[in-house]
């Protein structure tokens, strides 16, 4: 508040420039005149900002060939295949995928390993990401160097530290993950989430939930999560343990879940409800291949969960008033194939006021909404502080 | 950003005043060198915003007299009786409580109204506010103004405009609540808030949230709502309808609720699931007096509300993950004479880690937890910027 105007001219440079990398990031590559308009900024402040940007590799400007308008054309600015990137970890029960991802959210390489023989191991993950480095950097441009790595863990997330305390689907127990992948990548700044916590960003930035603020992302996988934004924030809770709506109780007569209680969300519209109404006949994505595909007996499983879903977002409604519940996983096709059942059993017990603000959306990102998350997640201090993110990462690289 | 420097001293002024104002609205009386420790500000500048303050009859200076301690004793700020103060209205079924609250959430002087023979209606209490308003006056300092006026009402209350579409125990639909009380009171700023909405505020500054930033309040009246922190920010939800817990499901197979629904939380932890377990024998409050001494019937039916309770804590911990749950209105007894029975039932459902985190503490203001918030609410403007919200004032009395 009292600093010299030097400084205080310097703190909105870097504001500015944080703004104008934003823009690209979200919207993708803009005219410079499209950037003067919804940055608020001079025509002339947008020239040295962009400037500054492309001098530090993050941006490049050029201009379009070709077309027939008048006038003198407008530079578009955009993201450059040599820009920083980050890697995005997607870990979920089957496969694990390792990502370079670059500004604007764009996949550059991907690399997926199905699970092993054995469960999916916490110190097994950090090594595949380790593994996984040269050979994402190989696929891209050389001069491309990462920034970050996030991670998107399908279980319970410490908020601060980065610990797992329970990741059921895997068997996992008290994991201190970050640690645990921060020691085998120690170049790169790691954060770690949950998923469903992740794919309500990446919806919100890039998917269907672009524009809302106040948004339930629910997840499906084996498990039910869900990732909340009220106001345009994440809601995380005391310790970032929000967001277990598979563990709220649906019906208390209902069949016992591996939490330990009974009739949780989870034992009626997760993976083991499916396999349950379908006696056991394929696998999950069978069945959800089958139902996108309009087969009876799969549609008629997919109906019944979509009856308990309808409920389940009754609850939430009533409890959160959300203008969005977005649905991904195994999730979205059951929404996508039976919208109406989950829109009738919502209807009733939904007070009708919060109801009539609420739609229903899948997402937009499908599989990679967890992945594209963890992006952004890592993409964080970049965009928080451009010149600040890549000076501390220059400086951590040389010391000590 | 690019204010002059007198422009932004005045800001920072302003900010300042805010600063002090609020400190003793918090915490009541302080010494300066109390003030000057909590505000990170010098001695000196503290000196100069409580004379500002002073001058403004917002607050007040006094030298302690008597006592044996050496040194030059510290001046005392506080509150004094002839400040501004806020009118406070809390509307329940059973009675309206209109009041002169001051800075520091003192009532200095409170009006309570029996609802008359026939139901509460807004046109009726509009007129009771306006009725009132000279008795409180009456009853304190001739030189204190009142500077706004905050509402409680127990049903939904729309954000932005203060209309109520649904107050299901006073029987009122789509009402617009705050327009009708500000035709009633004109030279008031109105604003109007969600009764446990309102109790999550209070106790947050004044009660047993002090100091918490993830908390539920969950208010037994007739029906049940609750009034949710997280990060230390009201969640409101898209169109301020958040909060209704009273119509989650707790048992599909539970007894039907007016809503419309079957086995909402409501019926197995309101006012009508005591009755009902109690054959209707004695009011409401009947029964709680009773359990409050430990009478055995009361004593049994509380117990059966306080397990519902418990399983309804433990859907909003694997939901939210707050650090507390207060407990307030009827719902305050349940806890505090059968604690470990609601413990019990949330034990069994409650994912641990968000388990361990919570605790469960009953309301510190009792009663008066919505009508105080209200409090809190109409003081707004005048704790955010106390001189603007002044000069707005008089300059809205003085014309047009």
């Amino acid at each position: 508040v009292n600093q010299p105007p030097a400084v205080r001219q310097d703190a909105i440079r870097r504001h500015n420039l944080a703004l104008v990398l934003r823009q690209i990031h979200v919207d993708g590559a803009l005219t410079r005149a499209e950037l003067t308009q919804r940055s608020g900024l001079s025509r002339s402040t947008i020239g040295t900002l962009v400037a500054e940007l492309s001098d530090r590799d993050l941006l490049s400007e050029s201009v379009p060939t070709g077309g027939s308008g008048v006038g003198r054309p407008s530079h578009v600015v955009g993201p450059r295949p040599d820009s920083p990137y980050v890697v995005a970890v997607d870990i979920d029960v089957t496969r694990v995928v390792i990502a370079a991802v670059g500004i604007g959210g764009l996949v550059q390489s991907r690399h997926v390993s199905a699970a092993p023989t054995g469960p999916v191991t916490p110190e097994g993950v950090a090594g595949q990401i380790a593994d996984a480095l040269p050979s994402l950097q190989a696929a891209i441009d050389d001069d491309a160097r990462p920034v970050g790595l996030g991670v998107s863990v399908p279980g319970v997330v410490e908020r601060f530290t980065g610990r797992v305390p329970f990741a059921p689907n895997l068997g996992w127990h008290d994991v201190p993950l970050q640690q645990l992948i921060q020691a085998a990548v120690p170049h790169l700044p790691v954060s770690v989430g949950n998923d469903a916590d992740l794919a309500v960003l990446s919806e919100h930035v890039w998917g269907s939930a672009r524009g809302f603020e106040d948004v339930v992302y629910l997840l499906g996988r084996i498990g039910v999560g869900a990732g909340i934004l009220t106001d345009g924030r994440p809601l995380r809770g005391a310790g970032g343990l929000a967001g277990e709506v598979g563990h709220t109780v649906l019906d208390p007569a209902g069949p016992p879940c591996h939490c330990g209680s009974r009739g949780c969300v989870e034992t009626f519209v997760g993976d083991a409800a499916l396999l349950r109404l379908t006696h056991g006949e394929g696998s999950v994505q069978d069945i959800l291949r089958a139902a996108d595909q309009g087969e009876p007996a799969a549609m008629a499983a997919v109906e019944v969960l979509a009856e308990a879903l309808g409920r389940t977002a009754a609850n939430i409604v009533n409890l959160l008033n959300p203008q969005l519940i977005v649905f991904g996983g195994s999730l979205r096709t059951v929404l996508t194939r039976a919208q109406a059942h989950v829109e009738a059993a919502l209807d009733g017990p939904a007070l009708s006021g919060a109801r009539e603000m609420v739609e229903l959306r899948p997402c937009l990102l499908g599989e990679d909404g967890p992945l594209l998350g963890a992006a952004q997640l890592a993409f964080g201090p970049l965009l928080t502080d451009p010149l600040g993110a890549l000076d501390a990462l220059s400086h951590e690289m040389a010391g000590p």
